[in-house]
């Protein structure tokens, strides 16, 4: 092998966007002149780099029988504004070169994401259709072993590592609950994570149950393109939306006979097909218990220093495991953290003062009582990552009042949130309109998209 | 651990068909008297004994978020004979105390296959809901280490073996080719492995691609179920039967355009729904590189000598492999002689006669023309092995004549097969007949189907 002993040796696993975070993270070190940057690979499951943001048709097991990463589907809009998810250093007026609106498709936001990534200086750090298999760590000689499955050549490959840096997200494996009679129900059921066509379900009866995004998500998608009805069951408590003719919602489903579905309400109705929006399971196949993060989506795990460092062995790094009002640049803001630990700029401290850190934070999530309360608690988090980096510094706190907003923009108006419009927080650029409503627009195609005729910002 | 030191362990991974088998051939040996048994532990990553038998409603992924194992749809019928399964010491007569039809449907065949399994005596020794997660050999020591996803507990569990013994079946994986435009069909896109209810499909115009039993089978099954059109595309050679109105073949799909799909003679056609009926891959994910089976579905893979002991370490043992004429009682016999070999009974030759072995072997696979020579190819290697064995002899080779009858059958009539009789070559008892033919019959619940006023067989 051709690397010097003394340097370094970094594993990414997964090149999504907090992959792609860290990549760029070391670049920019790179770039700044730093010296004596450390060797690192990325292993890619997929054949492209994007991660969640990769669509595909697939379903279930990818082409080489691995799990398929994306819950993505096909005429996904962003369900909060662009404005929120800005980079510092890449604004919407640098990449799009005019104002376009707060909510765009799937293939404009990710033309967006992409826009900054440098794929000739990426690229050469990832191994593409490689899962990792399996990681153990050596306490003796403080090394970590990667195997994974090179899929390209059907060969695997073990390598050491210094530093291992999770970053297969967490909404790739469904939870998936049984209800009595699913297995005589005569139509599809399936999972959020395996919607891809919402003209699948056009002219069908759907049962939605889950009472998240995903759930009312996919339930307006499936309106929008035509399913005769929807109807979202709930555990405890009701998306509660003022929704249009045609969606409704229920509480707990009880059991299915054949085509009829119970409710806990009494009432009863006739199903085509069956959504689980039930959320997803931390799932890392790959990783030893000693070494495996075992918790829930929330807002701040337990047993990661700073949100990312493993507390047990901090040379094993999470990135993007919380549950997500800020994206892209929280994971930016990670990813820069961890550069700088793993570059010896910032010194964590002993595993007490870890703990404390840890629990202070818990201590905070568990006081937190409104979504608003939530959104300040990430943005605190992300602000406490961002001054300790260079990592450009980002209005996080008017991004915050933008979520804020949106909350109540979607309260105002389920079906009609999407046509809103919010003042960049990066350029102070407005945003320009949709020329008809969003549920009016079926070709959400990046061409068909950016050929919209935007109507002027509304300054 | 409370075991003996110089007793054997044994790892079984699988409880479906062949690791039954193996968990039977033991139980035999232990009830025959034979002293100083080793330890079997049986991995079974499902909740349930079965395996491909476990119908299941999930696809993609089951509820520990570890992809779905089973293949099995809920209205399938035995696509061959159930007289060409028959075991030597549990009759069909014996389960069901009278005569039925040759051809039944899943749950009675399922009630059928575990009826002679004493499930407290097997219970023992199986995990459920413990996938194996990676494996490794230590050739100084010679022993295995096998760590396992305990589900249940939410803990993994790694222990040492002697010996390995691979059941985990080759038809869970499925080999899914893209086709252009794949991403833009509007409809539902899956393999033969997530096909559940034929009902999703009543009225549907159904686009099969693929050229065997999958397609034949999942295309009548849906045309029985009321699919408004069945195409089958194949690549190389059409199934060729005599289809009924509302069946037909047509050359490869070359791609989709929206709903249309063009095929390489030129012709198109609007589809609804498109299920890839091509294979499956062989996937071992807990294996490294130097354990694992590399093969394609044969009737003879390379790299096992006697169809099962891998060459390079025969303490791995690869049980059901092989493609299936035979199938339970092959697995037996493949399980007899493993058996026979741990305890000691059979000596393995070494690594060059064992090559030797195989290579005979493979040049008689390569030999092989037609599908009645196949059949008596792996009627020979089960004889082969039972030879060896105390496993009470059956009459392989009449079983095999009832295979190549079979084939007939289905030439004369792929609708009208299942309506045919045969007789037991265990018991000399003739087959009872479907009181109407099989396309008529649509309850074939275990109840509904034992219900049926079966006809007296025709002697």
């Amino acid at each position: 092998m051709g690397y010097i002993l003394t340097q370094k040796r970094i594993a990414i696993l997964g090149a999504g966007p907090s992959g792609l975070a860290q990549l760029r993270a070391f670049e920019a070190a790179e770039l700044a002149g730093v010296k004596n940057m450390p060797e690192i690979v990325c292993y890619e499951k997929q054949n492209d780099i994007g991660g969640m943001w990769n669509y595909t048709w697939r379903t279930g097991l990818d082409k080489n029988g691995e799990p398929v990463h994306g819950s993505m589907y096909r005429y996904l809009w962003s369900n909060g504004p662009k404005e929120c998810l800005e980079f510092a250093d890449y604004s919407f007026d640098e990449h799009f070169d005019r104002s376009i609106p707060s909510y765009p498709p799937r293939e404009v936001l990710k033309d967006y994401i992409m826009g900054r990534i440098d794929k000739r200086a990426i690229f050469k750090y990832i191994r593409f259709q490689s899962p990792a298999r399996w990681i153990t760590y050596d306490d003796n000689r403080q090394k970590f072993t990667v195997t994974v499955m090179n899929h390209k050549s059907d060969e695997q490959e073990t390598e050491e590592f210094d530093y291992v840096i999770v970053a297969t997200g967490h909404f790739s494996t469904p939870n998936m609950p049984y209800f009595e009679g699913l297995e005589q129900f005569p139509g599809r059921v399936l999972h959020a994570h395996d919607f891809r066509d919402a003209l699948e379900f056009k002219d069908a009866e759907l049962l939605l149950i889950g009472g998240s995004y995903s759930a009312e998500d996919i339930g307006t998608q499936c309106y929008k393109y035509g399913a005769k009805s929807v109807t979202i069951s709930y555990r405890s408590t009701a998306l509660g939306f003022d929704w249009p003719e045609g969606i409704e919602e229920r509480p707990l489903l009880t059991r299915l006979e054949g085509n009829i579905a119970h409710f806990i309400d009494g009432t009863t109705k006739k199903f085509d097909a069956i959504i689980m929006c039930t959320g997803y399971l931390f799932h890392f196949p790959f990783l030893p218990d000693e070494l495996r993060l075992q918790t829930h989506n929330c807002l701040y795990p337990d047993n990661l220093y700073k949100g990312i460092f493993f507390q047990s062995n901090p040379k094993l790094i999470y990135l993007g495991m919380q549950d997500q009002y800020f994206t892209f640049n929280m994971f930016d803001a990670q990813a820069w953290y961890a550069r700088d630990v793993i570059l010896n700029k910032i010194h964590i401290p002993d595993a007490a003062q870890r703990l404390q850190d840890i629990q202070d934070w818990l201590a905070r999530q568990e006081a937190l009582e409104t979504a608003d309360e939530s959104i300040d608690f990430q943005a605190q988090y992300v602000r406490d990552l961002i001054d300790a980096t260079d990592y450009p510094d980002f209005p996080i706190e008017k991004q915050a009042e933008l979520f804020k907003a949106w909350l109540r923009d979607k309260e105002e108006g389920i079906m009609e949130f999407r046509n809103k419009s919010y003042r960049s927080t990066i350029t102070g650029t407005m945003a320009s309109s949709l020329p008809k409503p969003w549920l009016d627009i079926k070709d959400d195609s990046l061409e068909g998209f950016m050929a919209l005729k935007f109507l002027a910002p509304k300054e």
